[in-house]
């Protein structure tokens, strides 16, 4: 068997057979971080560093592993410096599944065989910027039976590009996913929570003074998301608390912050809780399906954080316990007869 | 290698010449959840529905994974409709225990080799039943040479059915065990413990109103199992609370709980501790083997326990740290000279 | 592929290639546990006893478990029938490294191809004891390559073996280690912890009366170090603690352990991370690397603690969680920017 052939992966007669039983069939991206601006632009990306370097923050963290330097990386380097760092890393990811996407697209979307190095990049980028001048991204997408693609939306967004995505008669359907974390996991941060309250006062309409003005204002945008075709919500947390989802305390939570201050360990759990008990319960009701994605420690690097933001390639594995937790949130969604279906992933 | 043939499992020749020499062994079940009423009355199971159904949870869980109304799981359906619902499910339970077990007992116990669906599930049911019409479950043990089964056994039970059996020339010794989980395992719940502890002061014959008379009780249970043949206590806890088994504290659990309070975290704890640490020291004087098996969330779904009860299918593997509780247990018995011998689970 | 062949343990030949490229080798063996004191008196030992039986836990671990009498481990039994309870032992260590590391030793150092058990031993006793009469441990370690060994150093140690070995003229580059672990590690034995400052302050001839002099002491023996020629400190935690590395907290529990009394949790937690930035930030502008092992449970058998003291063989793999702590220490130093080289185990 060598390298990304036909049946790479693939160690018994079964697992070919299980394999060509769905290689033909057409994509479902449910989750997906595609930006929808650049899809209803039909963006044309100007060379492969563009393309892959961009945000690929996974392709940044390998390369601050071999050691180089953050211009080629985060910086402002020209793209042909940061494609030729790149190139210098991908023979160091051996092993890596960075090594097999990179050599698995070169394959399938450019016809490339060659494997990426500093001796072949200069070929690589030549042939990959030639086709990426005639290709939008939307063909990426439709080249490779892309049917439905899922992104990731802050409830505060207006849902604008999606709108016109499908106004405008692109062939993937686009639709947008649910993503309420700011709400809970900035709770260590009472000025970016109330930035982030400003965003969604505006885009609901609303004014948010306590507890029950977010609630509605979450339950207006879960509609508005319907509406735009969402099938579902999306929620990263390194732990669901084992909380109660207590009003009261979530209540307070909602208080401190509005004031600046940050709240008790307690209320924010609980105010954590209630959000996920108010979503499962939307989803319930509208047959979404409610993604847990439970384990990472995020921006663990401050430093790399203050200047840059998140992802930038600074997370990180986490061993905190999810049993009590995830046995709280399901039980009780369960109890209270609302529990969606839910699509659980440990990172 | 096919499937459940005489070498299944075993992947060299070192692992088959292992085997060859235990495989005609008499096996000694210390750890089941059989019946001893059962057993005394020599049940003969009506068909394989009972015999398989009754009460095992792990099937239930499987038949409810695969989308099987709680009718033909925990309901009142016909015996003959719950077996085609487990038919119905086994290919689904391929890689899973379940799969392996089900096919091992029809060849086993049956002399059935055909693998169990919907098709084939009239013609097992008629054969199996036919051979279960003539066959106690006494005699199922002693086809498959056993001939020591440990049952599950509460410290407030009686044991008059292993009075019985011991007196009816039984061909398999049947012995107890001394498992008192609900002493600490119902410390949130008072009402369920002080019904329990209202058991426990009738079969031992006094009133048990402060911890030393609840030890009292539970010492004199132990012995009463010793009469009865017993050789192990067994003990299923989330994890061993990393606490000293301070008696002032445990004391004060069981006020609380006697006069239908929980008590807090802490005294919990200590009473789980000074329970532990009892009948350790029980089962050192005894020469009983102590059995921790450590890891479950149990009755996860608490709306299935509120309509079935507890081991209804809903338990869970924990992760609960178990590191520095179960330090603190063993350590603390062999300071205190009374270490048992100890098998120790992880679930 | 026979038993520790040349080709033990490499699967393919890609392995048998890289193994190739190393194995002649010189050894730098930064972590270890050698005494400068037997290296500068060129100590020859005995008997295989000595060797391999005067403070190995692990082996004297593998005994207990075998049965073996406290007699021949740590107590005063004669030599040789210590190593024939080892012989009659091994067999019985198959999977275990134990058995590998005993027979790799005894093909590589001796020669001597037969597997150890009670029918050999006294074959083996002779031969290698006629081999290591006629040998220094220093020549054992220029034998096999070994050019540089790491101590293991506590900053109370006077370094005076290392300068005598330095001016000895020892073919072996031996330099200290330093490992503070008693700084943090004795918190909940003030008595203890005591001792080890008084050492500490006769060595760096100042007296610690609060936190600032315990600093500066370190300090002034982390450049007694550098001056022996240590490249390395060496932490060993059950978890680092996910706490800030608080001034006022870690100057209280100094104060708390000055006069007698257990700090609380907090202070101790800050006095640890305190000791590890400045740890970090001395090794960081020496340029030496931070060993970070992690995870054991230690002297978890009080009975042999008390009887024998730390080293006994009654060490555990912890579970606690390492994640969040160790993002702290981690994450802290690199803000303030003296994050040395980390070379992390986990134990």
């Amino acid at each position: 068997m060598a390298f990304l052939d036909s049946q790479y992966l693939l160690s018994n007669a079964t697992a070919c057979r299980l394999y060509e039983m769905v290689a033909d069939m057409p994509l479902i991206d449910y989750h997906n971080h595609l930006s929808p601006e650049e899809i209803v632009e039909r963006r044309v990306f100007n060379n492969l560093a563009e393309a892959w370097l961009e945000s690929d923050h996974y392709k940044w963290r390998a390369m601050r592993w071999v050691g180089e330097d953050e211009s080629v990386i985060t910086g402002d380097a020209e793209p042909w410096d940061k494609f030729l760092a790149w190139a210098r890393t991908v023979p160091r990811t051996l092993r890596n599944p960075l090594y097999t996407w990179t050599h698995l697209e070169l394959r399938r979307y450019f016809g490339i065989n060659l494997l990426l190095n500093e001796q072949t990049a200069r070929e690589i980028w030549d042939e990959a910027n030639r086709q990426l001048s005639t290709m939008t991204c939307v063909e990426m997408m439709t080249r490779f039976r892309v049917v439905l693609a899922g992104t990731t939306d802050d409830p505060a967004d207006d849902l604008e590009h999606h709108s016109r995505i499908a106004q405008s008669g692109t062939p993937v359907r686009v639709v947008p996913t649910f993503r309420p974390d700011r709400c809970y996991n900035l709770q260590h941060d009472p000025t970016a929570w109330n930035t982030w309250v400003g965003r969604l006062e505006t885009v609901s309409g609303g004014t948010i003074t306590q507890l029950d003005d977010l609630l509605s204002a979450l339950a207006q945008r879960h509609q508005c998301f319907v509406e735009h075709g969402a099938r579902a919500s999306d929620h990263s947390l390194a732990a669901i608390p084992d909380a109660r989802p207590d009003h009261v305390l979530a209540a307070e939570a909602v208080t401190y912050l509005k004031r600046g201050d940050i709240p008790s360990v307690e209320a924010r759990d609980a105010l954590t809780m209630v959000i996920l008990h108010h979503v499962g319960r939307l989803n319930h009701a509208t047959d979404w399906a409610m993604q847990l994605h439970l384990g990472p420690l995020r921006n663990t690097n401050t430093s790399l954080y203050e200047n840059f933001g998140p992802d930038a390639g600074a997370d990180s594995m986490g061993d905190e316990r999810q049993g009590l937790g995830l046995r709280r949130l399901l039980d009780g969604l369960n109890q209270a007869g609302h529990l969606p279906r839910v699509i659980l992933y440990n990172v």
